[in-house]
């Protein structure tokens, strides 16, 4: 079969039948067949083990080559010493995709285990069939019914996640679902014994449903392939990268995880570089990053206007916002002078950073929003940073400001649909910031504000720090990536 | 007066009455009345406005010389041109200490302005009068009844605050409080024109009931004197400080907010190491900072063992610990043999990072708590980094694990209370992060797991990130500060 391209690899994505082999007897969402339920898979469902009659209300087979119908994807919980067994199995029922959640093959570093790898892998080619794993998490399909965990987005979206490990794929896709990404394909493919980052790299490169790429790579197995792989998908759609790994602490400890080896951080970024692709240290990071690919897309410059209330977060703000390299120009006079008219005290906080009311008061969103409006009139502006929070403020607690006013949830939910409707009409990204909560009411408020900001359009950060950092490194990402749009 | 000594300024601390002029008329917690009352305040407590006769179910009084009994302490909320007034009636009700929320005076560069902060100032000095401010929050010290804003804790506890700015301060104790601080004395000064750093830093030095001391400070206006306050403060206890305004842009936000001037950041980062204080970059990171002083106080040494859930976390958490400087030695062969009998395969991830169950098993904490203990006994390890969320699971959504399993409040506050047992009997520190919830389940959860384990003694972060750079300031610390203790 052709390796490396997109038709070679899409069938891999949209399963007509699932098993799961050694299938849980367990109730509760915990389990791949429930995940699957749960995604609304319309295939054929079928778990796989002897002990079980009936799993989640489906018919329970003792065996894989018991289903009488055909078996497209398989999906292996069995303890090792069933692997083999499995694999002539699955080629008797010429199933077309086996993926190994089933650990304790190479990256135990064990001789016998390595081995068993070797021949698992090479009769799975033999009977042609591809190998996802093993040691890892498998699929995460929205638009097709696939998922591997409980609770993820059903809703599928335009950002694809290639990662060599599945609680990192499931840190990426729930902390990013809370900022508005959803998900085309996310693959946890662990030892990567067979496919890997390079043929889905490839493969996610032509992919339509995916325009954005976030990776969490531990080890590459083939440096140039890697590097024509990176420069392929890197050229189609922007593409950040989480080396796990970074030191020689994490080299040793992903070595244990995936048996991965060292490999050089000063080369693997100049190969990020090189492919016009991006390396980020945290995952934290790494999802502000495909936010801001996602959401902001690109930018004019680094010009900062900071809009929030607060004196003191006003200073910190413009700290972080300086120590990230973007710039932060006075306003003009005649903006300064139309900001006078919204500021309590004259002459204060109209400069840049601005001062503003967040909201609280009898007129609601009116004086932060005309703020906004009068602020992006300045030509020597490229984006708005608006900092906020949803927990404090006469609110916290869910009371109302005033009587007959808000919520905080209601509070939160009008606040991000017009500062979305005002993006739109200024025809300047604003880039909101909304810290991180610390009462579950505020909890509230900030899921509520990123789902409805995401909802227009807008990319939400945890802090200053985060979303200046995030700026930074997509006009950095814009200079040097071919890809990037003309300026 | 004598300035800069414990008996000279801890009066202000202890008002027996307080009056509020210019009290807000309007219902809601929002005020200076309703957060004092709140507070438990137990002496008099007069609001002061011409235009109501009652405030929140306290008698209302026209003017301050109206209030029959002494006043200690003055809180103005009343516009700019009354504050001469409001001086004067401060005299003849011999008042003791004046603090003006009423802002608009040097901090705007306006020469008249200016000039009325000056008067101000000498006046109430000629009267003997201590000022707050102008344009700060003022006092919140819950065990004297006294706040600046609703909701705060009301049980004190061993931690100050000196800000420049109130919605920092506020940040500070609202971010604080979850992370289990409480607060002996919390003093947002603001402009400074009389109180400030470094008078404050002196009492605050002698305070019987501070242990640890944070600090935001904008600018410093008597470099000297600054010197010898914070070598006498630092010297006595840790003394953490954020400097606002640590770039050039926010050295002009912070001119715009306080009217403080520009500063070189080395030479004030000079003065800070010379005295063996901390200085730190972020909001975040200060009260990272003032929780490791207050829950870990002192370590061993840099060598972490790592234990948590999941193979791509233990590699970014090790990759966090190591970028900043600490080191993860191989746990001993004994204690990796005694290991492998808790880790469902042999061989992996025992040599640290420890990959160990969190808990959601039939055997619930066991696992956890005993690999804990077992890592504890490596005598080349100085403390245990145990990393865990609660926005996945089972449990999210509310649900049990297994039927009859805890909620995910129940498990955070079952695993917080083992932790801390376990850390008193292990006699090493466990150093938690407990990540970013991405739920409200998951917030309640993690705000319980906060809350139980500061009980417990332990000091929680929100990432291994977090931790780690705290560990890395607070064992620098030890090597240079006088005050830290003999290892």
């Amino acid at each position: 079969m052709p390796q490396g391209t997109f038709a070679a690899l899409d069938y891999l994505f949209h399963p007509r039948s699932v098993a799961v082999v050694g299938a849980s007897t367990q109730e509760g969402p915990g389990s791949f067949v429930s995940a699957i339920k749960e995604m609304g898979f319309t295939g054929a469902l079928y778990p796989v083990n002897p002990k079980a009659a009936e799993i989640q209300g489906l018919t329970c087979y003792r065996r894989l080559t018991e289903i009488p119908g055909d078996v497209d994807y398989v999906i292996s919980s069995v303890p090792l010493r069933f692997v083999e067994q499995l694999v002539e199995d699955c080629g008797a029922k010429h199933v077309k995709v086996l993926h190994f959640f089933t650990a304790g093959f190479s990256e135990t570093g064990d001789a016998e285990a390595t081995a068993l790898e070797r021949r698992v892998l090479a009769r799975a080619g033999a009977l042609g069939i591809r190998v996802i794993g093993p040691n890892c998490m498998g699929l995460y399909v929205p638009a097709a019914g696939l998922s591997f965990m409980p609770f993820l987005p059903t809703e599928p979206g335009p950002v694809a996640f290639l990662s060599q490990s599945g609680a990192n794929a499931g840190e990426f896709c729930r902390t990013g679902e809370v900022r508005g990404l959803r998900y085309s394909k996310v693959v946890s493919y662990g030892n990567g014994a067979d496919l890997r980052e390079s043929e889905l790299l490839e493969y996610i490169a032509e992919d339509p449903e995916t325009t954005v790429v976030g990776c969490y790579i531990e080890g590459i197995n083939d440096g140039p392939r890697f590097m024509r792989a990176l420069r392929k998908a890197a050229s189609a759609k922007p593409v950040v990268i989480l080396k796990g790994g970074r030191t020689e602490a994490g080299t040793r400890a992903a070595n244990s995880h995936t048996g991965s080896l060292a490999g050089s951080l000063a080369i693997f970024d100049a190969a990020v570089r090189q492919a016009g692709a991006m390396r980020v240290d945290r995952m934290e990071e790494l999802v502000d990053s495909v936010v801001a690919f996602r959401f902001l897309g690109s930018l004019r410059g680094p010009r900062a206007a900071i809009v929030g209330g607060g004196g003191g977060y006003s200073v910190l703000a413009s700290d972080e916002v300086a120590s990230h390299g973007l710039r932060m120009p006075a306003l003009p006079e005649d903006i300064q002078q139309k900001l006078v008219a919204f500021t309590p005290t004259a002459g204060t906080s109209v400069r840049n950073p601005v001062d503003t009311s967040v909201g609280w008061g009898p007129d609601g969103l009116k004086p932060m929003l005309e703020t906004i409006r009068i602020v992006a009139e300045a030509p020597n502006i490229d984006f708005i940073l608006y900092h906020t929070s949803w927990s404090w403020g006469p609110n916290r607690g869910g009371q109302t400001a005033h009587p007959g006013g808000p919520t905080i949830v209601e509070a939160a939910r009008e606040s991000a649909t017009k500062l979305g409707e005002l993006a739109a009409e200024i025809g300047k990204p604003i880039v909101c910031v909304a810290r991180i909560p610390t009462t579950e009411t505020g909890m509230g408020g900030t899921l509520t504000f990123q789902h409805e900001a995401a909802a227009g359009g807008l990319a939400v950060f945890p802090s200053v720090d985060a979303a200046s950092l995030a700026v930074q490194r997509l006009l950095a990402w814009q200079e040097h990536s071919e890809f990037a749009p003309a300026k």
